[in-house]
């Protein structure tokens, strides 16, 4: 039997979730995927993910592909794996690609946005989807500081120390930080991201916006490829995938 | 020892709630706040709520007033009693107001927002505060209907049969459907609502939307003055208690 990959569009609400990755303990986007197309297609099915988000991360647009002999056209995975997924996972788009074709060594544009809710007090339909904060922060600053990062750059300082890679250099093709109400966007768009990347770019530019650094500070943190020189990681409930690109 | 009223905003996240009024089975917002008032007040606190919320139904700014002896200062109350109660309730503000000010005898304007999220698929992180919907609608049709919903008319069309009150008539102040990106938000601001006037506005506008109905059709449906002239009543989860404005 012939066999083609599907590549599926993966949208999903991370706050019950181990992350991504198959794990030995707890339920993963991953292993949800794997069990439901399983069922499905009534062959083992093993998907290959382009970005492995952290639990309590969120997504609009993840990207997955699987390879399966099965007969049901790819655009109808879709409704089908649908139908069996849990309601905090849903496949936005179902299509067949070359038999080649791999998320994750492939061009590539990815955006992520990290949410933070300015107030007195937390509110609550936010709490899921952003960080709260009643920190009064600059938001001219942090969108100065943010544009330092724009461009190639070894982001060494923004990779989790212990993360096996071999280059550390990425291109940022935008950063850029957006009053939205009450609600701070820092909306990022690059080839690629280190392992906490995002979270420790938004927790550097928080310090920023609070005035414990200068956005031009910036410069001195990428300068140092030590992780220590940059801000805390920010917590992953405030993070969210927004759209994967293909070139 | 002297006894004062204190009025407190509350916002809430009712996914997880049997609504706001006290029932024989399941917790409400309701008990939740007399239970964690009464622990830190060290007395009996009994809340009276302006709008007793369906379940599921969420909440920006509720209000809610209890009398009490504690020589604890009014705006001390929010921080103290936010330490207590569970995540997906927040008081946003406490304040010290008149003895005999009661939240559902006095003028107000209340403004709700019905969320419906329009996709090919449901998106996980907008399921628990929007309605999905695949139906295209179209929007300048809804935009007119709802204007003939605006000034005082006899809202009994549009209010759930077997509901205990003394008049039907109301007026609405505004009637708007705003589109937010994907999102069609029915925002509605009137002098007091019918139970489950707004889901039933909801249910309606959306039918004009889907061309079931015309935008003309709402004089009639008001005119008879018969909950089975209107359309169905809109699931819970889109509705939002936005802002309630004393006069």
């Amino acid at each position: 039997m012939e066999k083609k990959r599907v590549r599926l569009v993966v949208a999903y609400d991370g706050t019950n979730y181990h992350g991504w990755q198959i794990q030995n303990n707890g339920i993963t986007i991953e292993s949800e995927l794997n069990r439901c197309l399983s069922d499905l297609l009534g062959e083992e099915i093993q998907v290959i993910g382009a970005s492995r988000t952290d639990s309590g991360v969120h997504a609009l647009g993840n990207i997955a592909v699987f390879d399966t002999t099965s007969r049901m056209p790819a655009e109808k995975v879709s409704y089908a794996l649908n139908q069996r997924l849990p309601e905090d996972i849903r496949i936005q788009k179902s299509e067949e690609v070359d038999i080649d074709w791999h998320p994750r060594y492939c061009e590539s544009r990815k955006t992520y946005e990290y949410r933070i809710y300015r107030g007195q007090f937390p509110m609550p339909v936010k709490r899921l989807y952003s960080l709260f904060s009643y920190h009064n922060m600059d938001v001219v600053k942090m969108q100065k500081a943010a544009a330092y990062l724009v461009g190639e750059h070894d982001f060494k300082s923004f990779c989790q120390v212990g993360a096996q890679v071999e280059s550390t250099v990425r291109t940022l093709y935008h950063a850029e930080v957006e009053e939205q109400g009450d609600d701070l966007v820092i909306r990022v768009c690059g080839n690629g991201f280190l392992y906490n990347m995002v979270r420790i770019i938004a927790g550097t530019l928080m310090e920023v916006g609070q005035g414990k650094r200068e956005p031009e500070d910036m410069q001195l943190i990428l300068a140092a490829k030590d992780r220590k020189a940059a801000g805390p990681t920010a917590p992953a409930h405030g993070l969210m995938l927004m759209k994967y690109e293909f070139m």
